[in-house]
């Protein structure tokens, strides 16, 4: 292998050969930290020559991108101390996390935030011994991490996490170390594109290293094996100026780094003291990026029993799986670990020797002492605009359609304008197709991308914009999570078939919130993930079946309560409320599903705010019970399903006039489990108090029925419990007619009353046939017009009912 | 706009000036067929003035990417006839449907499937009426489209559907016209690389055509606002040739389409001579693909109301939303549709012209009548080997550990050998790490990067391997939907956790196999997809938190139970016997949980048989009620779930002797479903007969709890359901911690019996003790050692047990 690269540009080296040693030295003390927590239980320091009995009983861990991270590292520490730098390193090799736990141990953060593992022989040992280790933390960066904040677990969304943490921060760069397997992802193939959503003006940078290690657990990975023709080429045509440092020879690999690296940063700096100049004009730049070729599992043994191990798959995990069996093995494994010198890196009291320790800078520019990857701590609270000033006026439920998200859409406005850096509003080319077109008056979508003259006629496009669109889901929610988690404040909106497409990054982010929050004292809470649902199941006229799919509540519920909620306001008033209250929270996901098409709106503010505040309730003007005891429950909860079950209603009262109904709306799911189970669980009496012990219960639901199910199946009446929701049937249909599909819609609802009321079968039988007509009719109707009947289009509540 | 590209080389057009006239006319037929799709609903051939009348009620669909698509289609069918091809087409724009119809319409496809849309002008009105259209099809390629395998609804996956088709289908062509919106997804822009998985001697090819539109719903798309030296730069990057037809005026567009995709064809055409060669050594060549940039919505009026139309976002949808009540865009809608002169096109009858019918292919060389696009038609079953030649002998239940997949692979091994051309094996580099590695031995992982010469020790990489490994599930999936939607079959196996990547695919590919499966007769049976869940929750001794997610199951359930099925075998005969029945089935999702890990075998292979074949059983080894009626049932499902209720019945068997339990395990999870909510549903005398209608039910399950709760809540037996399953809890911990932590562990569920058995609290309380001693002391010694106690470790189902 051949050291080749950008060096022919750079003829002398910008760190001295002392300099360079003292970094090399500073390596070994790292990569020797990386070797002590796979193997080591006992003898940290190797202070008596090595025994089985010091290695730990189950090896588990990741050897292969760690010297290489750690490489990084070190040289990313000098530019820091040159320039004094204010970065952060994301960690994208899957289980590399020996890299940033050795650093952060070797930096005193690891011993500030777990005193435990102290800079001495015994927190070494406690160090070692915690990795990977049951009942310590894991091989990837979890949480549990400082300086991290992108989790290894799954792969993917380093380099959309690392842009998410620029945004906004111009003075920070976001290193991000992408691995080549990882690089084989979708979403981290599409991430490369995120260069033309950042404004080097007010941006920071993101300097992304194409850690090409070779192999992933058994194969060679796709980039590594490409023609370097080819791999630059595809760099540039990601907009990118690659920059190639490759080699296996330490010496010779730090001169080429230092001087790379050095470049890559003042090139960062150059664009951004361009961009930021009195009057200049901002254009995309080609931002600098480093492609790291270095042997998988660099400087352990070059062979084991015959067999490559350094530069193959085999140095992946553990390179040498039995030191404890193996007395043969068990030598190299010392012999290797002695190779880095240990006594020379550390002195008697087991702490690195001073020489070593200033390579490093201090205080919050030490990478794993950045405050930015504990966002929480630099997290201001958003200036929000009084929701209350964006309701709407409604004198009478039910009488007026308007489209919720639509007035959403003005209270997000103002909260854009009011933070107009710190708050950003994501969606994949939807926000104007769910009716949030509203923000555009404050703010357009960002992109530095090439413009057009025509986008000057309504493309809403700017270099400023507050917008971040991109037809990716994966990337979105990257920058979302990147943002939030370094400590700002944001808003996602997105069809609600296709959000299922980040069911595995919400899975993901839900843990790391759950671990943060319940255990890791010292990661101050940071704003939530809100994401609004919407181009919902029950209105999809033309895309049909494909984007009928309401089932990302299941996912959601299965995630810890600490930081889970789900709403579903009933209408305009709701939804500000709701969202008003997601956007002051901390440490959640919050869901919010809210359809874009108008609908009837029922609450005014006052009513909405106590509804949403109570999260359950009756709603008097629509019950017939009088507050005493009904002869049947009409649930519902979401917007559709509510209307539906409102219409239901009005047909009863008018043919059923002696049928008591009570009528409840669920805006915050989470109320119809036990108390024990969710911490906004109604109690059992408060629940019973609602829902009675013995009446039947018609709930309309947004989503699969067999969710209400879940929720509910411990209580007094679940029995009585019959849920309407979707069941996996449609097509291109119109609104009522998919409803009926479902069984959701006003008329079987009806039915579903009749059926289940005592007595009501006999008296109601006219009734029911007729329910049944209405039915045939209004699907005939749709299938001729194209349009559901008119009298179900524009269907109100019948005005003049007594709303109090 | 001009017109440049690749025609520098080419000087003589290979189409004559009479082919050029004829193909333009052929094209405005098409596009008069899409325009009449979007806007009519009487006088479809406007043989009489358009009145508002003929409009639609509700105008729902995309013109945007129609006419560039049509285009393509011609032209593909001029050299369709010319070299005789073989050649299906995908159309990835989500709403690009129309383009697909007009020519399944034209080419007498459609009528042939569908005679009541037949080719007069009855016909054709119908044909008008029903797109987008309540009852109708919808407005994107949904599986109600002849010649589409490709469902447009998600986005992201029409490129590595093209290569699953292609693979092993040597004479096949497919052309994949990609969206530039959907090149901006994640799965869309890592399937570029498929290229290093195609075999140009035994595979088809693949011709990708990215259709620059400029523009998404409402934003510009970010490759058509890069530089024309970047765009090329990335494909070369991905490794492909890339030919750029650019431009507005059609009459040069023909002409520079014609030559370029000439050339295409040309080149895929030596290329795979050229490998096919006697002798010759197969290399990855650099394939054409072409970047065809057309104005959005081509050919469609310039502006409107002063706004640009044609190439603008506003013509993503319906250009002109209002004809029905605006008399103005009336006759625009009228001017625009008689643009394309249809009365040149069609004859009296409303039928093409014989002249224009004679342009496209005939019979099965017919694009939308090609059988690949229908690939039940030329599927045929597996050869499978006797899956009991791979059984484990089981003398006695619960003496031996192995790994179920491993023996499952031994299976595989064989199915690979005997289906050399119409299997593959799919997994994101974790084929060996799921112990399937003796698949190698009849196959290595199918590569066409470069190799090195380490490669050969243990790599099991070649040019012709049946496993397909790559670090995207994405791009997996989409391969295994592309080659079994062309007739042929494969097996899926994944981490558990990450599964949920694909969640979102599975959902779509559900809907179409339910769409295909009872509402088209036409479209014949596939194989199934067969996906191993593996790499499971509960053996994640160093991945922790982030690995732990068995909730794909959640999603499983939400979709129809026409087409979905899960199977959780106890062991590597049931394995068998599931993976064989998995195997040789169609138009299901089968998923099939099992661990690689160790585990104890239970049943000899007939009595795995019979088991997988009830799919539920009573366990008469581990049972002691002697058949009659039980104090308690202890059931369970999944392997580890499985193997703790056992150690939980030795347990309770010695200390408290009396005890009467009857053991239930379930394989085939649907059979706790109500019969009459899934074909596999057991009767509730069935259940009642089981679970009984009044004892206590400890059920250990492999997933979420709750599932079994939404599987069960209307069975009798349910309120005395006790579920124990993964909640949530977890880190690094040992496999006995981690089912402790979640209380699915032996200790617990024996203090779950002991505490639901009436009158056993009192009689059992020191065992209860004991058991909360023991959980206490096997996390401790967790801790201090990182494993297991040997007792737990080397555990054993007591010998000597009757096992009749």
């Amino acid at each position: 292998m051949t050291t080749t690269g950008a060096s022919a540009e750079l003829s002398v080296s910008p760190a001295t050969a002392e300099e360079l040693r003292k970094m090399d030295a500073y390596w070994r003390a790292c990569n020797y930290l990386c070797v002590g927590m796979l193997y080591l239980l006992e003898n940290p320091l190797l202070r008596e020559p090595l025994k089985a009995e010091h290695i730990k009983n189950r090896l588990l861990g990741h050897w292969g991108s760690d010297p290489g991270q750690t490489f990084t590292w070190v040289h990313l520490n000098r530019l820091i101390k040159k320039y004094d730098l204010d970065m952060i390193y994301i960690a994208g090799p899957g289980h590399g996390a020996p890299a940033t736990l050795s650093n952060s141990y070797l930096e005193g953060v690891y011993s500030e935030v777990y005193p435990e593992k102290s800079e001495d022989v015994a927190g070494l040992q406690r160090f070692f011994k915690q990795f990977s280790f049951p009942g310590g933390i894991g091989s990837h960066c979890t949480p549990e991490t400082p300086g991290s904040i992108h989790e290894g677990g799954e792969l993917g969304y380093s380099l959309s996490h690392g842009f998410g943490a620029a945004f906004d921060n111009p003075d920070l760069i976001v290193t991000v170390v992408v691995g080549d397997g990882e690089a084989e992802t979708g979403p981290l193939a599409t991430s490369w594109h995120a260069n033309k959503f950042l404004n080097p003006k007010t941006d920071g940078a993101v300097l992304p290293i194409l850690h090409l290690n070779g192999y992933k657990i058994a194969n060679p990975t796709i980039l590594a094996r490409i023609s370097p023709e080819e791999l630059e080429s595809l760099f540039r045509g990601y907009g990118w100026t690659p920059y190639v440092v490759e080699g296996d020879d330490p010496a010779k690999m730090h001169v080429l780094m230092a001087e790379v690296l050095e470049k890559c940063v003042t090139e960062i700096r150059d664009i951004q003291a361009k961009a930021r100049a009195e009057g200049a004009t901002v254009v995309r730049p080609r931002w600098p990026m480093i492609i790291l070729r270095t042997p998988k599992g660099w400087t352990c043994p070059k062979e084991l029993d015959g067999h490559k191990l350094e530069g193959s798959w085999r140095a992946h995990q553990m390179p040498i799986m039995d030191p404890k069996t193996n007395p043969d093995h068990l030598k190299l494994v010392e012999s290797w670990m002695r190779s880095y010198k240990p006594e020379e890196l550390f002195d008697e009291s087991g702490k690195l020797i001073p020489e070593l320790r200033e390579m490093a800078p201090s205080g919050t520019r030490r990478i794993s002492g950045n405050p930015h990857a504990n966002g929480g701590e630099l997290r201001k609270p958003l200036d929000l605009p009084r929701f209350q000033d964006y309701g709407l006026k409604v004198e009478e439920p039910g009488q007026t359609e308007v489209s919720s998200t639509d007035t959403l859409g003005h209270f997000l406005r103002d909260v854009v304008r009011k933070n107009m850096t710190s708050f950003r509003v994501f969606g994949p080319d939807e926000t104007a197709s769910n009716k949030l077109d509203a923000i555009y008056e404050a703010s357009g979508k960002r992109w530095l991308a090439e413009m057009e003259a025509s986008d000057a006629d309504g493309g809403n496009l700017s270099i400023d914009g507050r917008v971040m669109e991109m037809l990716s889901e994966h990337t979105l929610e990257g920058w979302f999570e990147g943002y939030v988690l370094t400590g700002r404040h944001g808003f996602f909106s997105s069809y609600e078939a296709f959000v299922h497409i980040i069911d595995s990054m919400f899975n993901q982010h839900a843990k790391w919130l759950e671990k943060s929050k319940l255990e890791l004292r010292w990661r101050a809470p940071i704003s939530s993930i809100n994401l609004l649902i919407t181009s919902l199941v029950w209105r999809q006229d033309h895309n049909g079946f494909t984007h009928q799919d309401p089932g990302f509540l299941d996912v959601v519920t299965n995630k810890s309560p600490e930081v889970t909620r789900i709403y579903l306001p009933p209408d305009a008033n709701c939804l500000l409320s709701v969202a008003d209250h997601c956007l002051r929270s901390v440490d959640y996901i919050n869901v919010i599903v809210a359809d874009k098409a108008p609908h009837l709106q029922y609450l005014n503010m006052d009513e909405a705010v106590k509804h949403c505040t109570k999260g359950i309730g009756i709603w008097d003007f629509a019950s017939s019970d009088a507050g005493a005891d009904p002869d049947v429950i009409l649930a519902c909860a979401g917007d559709i399903p509510t209307s539906e079950a409102l219409a239901a209603v009005a047909i009863l009262r008018e043919r059923c006039p002696e049928l008591k109904i009570r009528f409840i709306n669920v805006v915050d799911l989470f109320r119809l489990m036990p108390e024990h189970a969710h911490p906004h669980g109604l109690s059992d009496q408060e629940f019973d108090g609602l829902f009675t012990t013995d009446k039947p219960v018609i709930f309309n639901f947004h989503a699969y029925p067999s969710l209400i199910h879940k929720l509910t199946y411990k209580r007094k009446n679940h029995a009585n419990f019959h849920v309407r929701g979707y069941k996996e049937k449609g097509n291109i249909n119109t609104p009522l007619e998919l409803a009926i599909l479902n069984q959701v819609d006003r008329f079987n609802l009806a039915i579903d009353v009749i059926d289940r009321v005592p007595g009501l079968m006999t008296t109601a039988a006219h009734t029911r046939e007729w329910l049944k007509d209405e039915i045939t009719d209004s699907v005939n109707y749709a299938h001729e017009n194209g349009i559901d009947r008119p009298e179900i289009r524009n269907w109100k509540w019948p005005a003049g009912s007594d709303k109090s």
